[in-house]
């Protein structure tokens, strides 16, 4: 629902992006089926005919705000320069909780402040506390605002549907070039989760947990590989005990433990899934030990 | 399987959106799996390289023409201007159901004569009967050709795959300029569903049906929310009685009725799944009375 | 992991597509959860922001190279002139199979040299063998140059995630007009599939086989329609026996064998689904066999 409030003078200092395109990305719970991620587009395309736009994934598990943000910081590093990115996991849509546009190095990250967009975030500017989200102030170079000025929404505004309405034209405005303050009054902090990255036990081991299982099958654990002595490590997860760290999917004789992507331990299966073969869920403990 | 006709005079008036881009909209069943969608895209850009091309759906059910008008219709009113919608559920492809574009001041819309498309006509101009589908004449302000010139058609022309072969290379010369009446001769009625809109009854209760679940299992019915007199109603589904309407998915303690962001009422769970804990399936009846 | 080797000079003679946009195209196994579809489409489009990137699928079934290759080979013959292709179906990830980059009168194909790209070489320049993959010599109108040169990758590198650091860089710049031979040194051979194509036994029979089953669970087969010498064949599939050659879904009472759109015989059902009604499976013979 709209808010008043005095529209602000524009900026005088454009993007940093300048005159280049602005690629518009999005990543939302909204699955294929039905009509919600076309109509998201549509709106986008309505406001900038010339957006260039690109999905994510649409399949973050529904209302998982956390998976989602998961997922997002592992393409975050990579979005384009000057990339806009529509971002809704959104069970709270409608209710008291604010919608937000915040610029970091990596980018402009719409969507709702639930701690979603915190992904774009420094995992050093995020709160140290193991457990939920907290309220964090802004770093230095990162810039935030409420989305408050109805001038930038598509009316009427449904309390369901931000997404169409509020993010995806903001969105389109922020591509054309419109000043971070267009859209509302500034923010000095915002919700975010604690970084993805599992601490060190009394006991040398590291106690970590499944953050994502992808389409393989291959469990993404919140164990940093950096944070690793050696190669030499023992994995203990449920009652399965898998040693050594590979480097492909070729190197083990079935369950392989290796360095993903993103530089996070996973497990995964030669030629295989290995949550099948584990019965593994999200959010299932993982340990990791040196293997002396 | 073309067919011959004298190709007509090219129009003299030109799309009312002039030379703006005109983005391509496509919502189909093929679903994700196979080549059909890839073989779509590439032969839309192998007319037309410079198009912008947007998916709505590939995942209506098969076969289900009505579900996929349904979709079509809540996201035709976004649609950017000019837009060019293929829109394909057709299984009566290779028969003689036609194939037409049916332009409306929502943008073109390209596939089957078999009820789909009729989604971007006005509810005014749609028939009045409750049951299947039927011819309707076209309003005032739309037209529609027989997509019967083979010049636009991609050779060899399939009996099964009509999106790759006809609507697909129309849809990129539409994006181009080509002029609608080049395609095949005019038409002036088309196959047409009923409107979504459950009736009131004579005891004042609305009686609808589940026409959408989405991918959160909220069940989107055709009970239009301004048909409903106050916000203390009662809304049966199955032995269920849920009462009051609110305003998003926190407002409820479990099950909540809402009105969804289409204008039509719906059905959802906080936080969870309003079909799953229904059991609730397409088609099914909702009624929903004042509680008085 | 990059290998040093000395830059060849670039080519004189450019790419033949001029400096016409060319489209690129993906086909992985990535599926549609997590970041990994995201991450490739943020690479590409970081090293070229004017790139119009399109989907062919993600849903490949995961580390089924076959059956990628084969979907493939459907879209390729309908790509826009220039297209790049990146194609990642890659169980062997980070060992010593070599990633390449295939250039053929359908485009510029790149990937892993598993077979996967070998869709795009025409039938009479693969293997005559039944069987598996074998390395085949490189036509006269194709080229191929192994990736190898690491100014062309994102770094660093990882051993298991090539599709972002390495294949959709090399896309990027492919689109850009970089020199084919700036990649890597050329290659004479790459890994090749049979063609498919079901071969006629001593009986007169065709005896082939199911390589894909798409959405609506039709069985595509490897049996070349325009080896039938008439319509009136007799299809059997387990136990079942289908007499006739349709050219619609809604030819057949209730299962139908017609020509799909790629040239192959398929098997349907009118309204449904072949694959449940059969309990049929990827792999499972097909035999045809004259009528009389």
């Amino acid at each position: 629902m709209p808010k008043e409030f005095p529209v602000p003078a524009p900026e005088t200092t454009p993007h940093p992006s300048g005159n280049a395109p602005r690629p518009i990305a999005l990543l939302t719970d909204y699955g294929s089926t039905g009509g919600h991620v076309g109509a998201l587009k549509a709106v986008i395309l309505a406001v900038n005919p010339a957006a260039t736009i690109f999905d994510i994934t649409h399949d973050v598990s529904p209302q998982a705000v956390e998976e989602g943000a998961f997922v997002l910081s592992q393409v975050a590093p990579y979005l384009p320069d000057g990339a806009v990115c529509v971002a809704v996991v959104d069970p709270g849509v409608g209710t008291d909780r604010k919608a937000i546009a915040l610029r970091t190095n990596r980018g402009d990250f719409v969507g709702p402040d639930n701690g979603l967009l915190s992904a774009a975030l420094p995992d050093s500017d995020r709160p140290r506390s193991t457990g939920g989200l907290s309220n964090v102030r802004l770093p230095r170079n990162c810039e935030a605002v409420e989305l408050a000025n109805p001038d930038y929404f598509r009316h009427p505004v449904s309390a369901t549907f931000h997404g169409r309405d509020i993010f995806a034209p903001v969105a389109g405005h922020l591509s054309l070039g419109t000043p971070l303050n267009a859209f509302g009054p500034s923010l000095d902090s915002v919700q975010s989760f604690p970084p993805w990255r599992a601490s060190r036990q009394g006991d040398g081991s590291i106690l970590g947990r499944i953050v994502l299982i992808d389409r393989f099958g291959n469990l993404v654990t919140n164990i940093c590989v950096e944070d690793l002595s050696s190669n030499r490590v023992r994995a203990a997860i449920a009652d399965k005990v898998i040693e050594g760290l590979q480097r492909t999917y070729q190197d083990g004789p079935d369950l392989v433990v290796y360095a993903g992507s993103s530089g996070f331990l996973e497990i995964g299966r030669r030629n295989g899934s290995a949550a099948a073969a584990l019965g593994a869920m999200m959010g299932d403990a993982v340990r990791v030990a040196p293997l002396d």
